[in-house]
């Protein structure tokens, strides 16, 4: 399994567009092969800067969904907004511990 | 490296007091030893629902942070306040791919 964790910050004028562009973002991906979550969320100390949490059944189908034209358009579109911080890291998911 | 995702929905009666509590936890784990990454966010989907996204440098170091006092008092809390859908997992991270 993969497990991932995005960032990126919006200028303040943007804030409502993010969101929503963000929800719509969710919304597609999840129901996309291989895709077993996509969570979007802002950051409490940081209004503005939203959290992108995947988790994918490969690696293969994380690289399907980045290849989709959508993806691009979106990161695009983000960028266009005045985001430059964009970071996305993806892991090898090893052994897991349910803590609670 | 151990990445830890968790989740939990406060009643909306007690939303302004747990972003506050999530935040303060967030301040204070920052602080200890082996913690590279403590973020506090909201669910844009779902206000109310939280997410804890952690990174740390060993699983000795999580549990070192699990096991203190002010952890078991906060995990009460939470459920003084109704919450009833706290879970925690984490992972050992394998070989990492910068996406973006």
């Amino acid at each position: 399994m993969i497990l991932s964790h995005g960032t990126l910050t919006f200028p303040a004028q943007h804030l409502d567009t993010a969101r929503q562009m963000l929800r719509d973002l969710a919304a597609q991906t999840r129901t996309e092969e291989g895709c077993l979550l996509y969570l979007v969320s802002e950051n409490l100390d940081t209004p503005g800067q939203f959290l992108i949490t995947e988790q994918w059944e490969s690696m293969d189908a994380m690289q399907a969904h980045l290849a989709l034209p959508g993806v691009g358009e979106a990161v695009q579109a983000v960028q266009k907004m005045g985001v430059n911080d964009l970071t996305i890291t993806a892991w090898e998911a090893g052994g897991a511990t349910k803590i609670m």
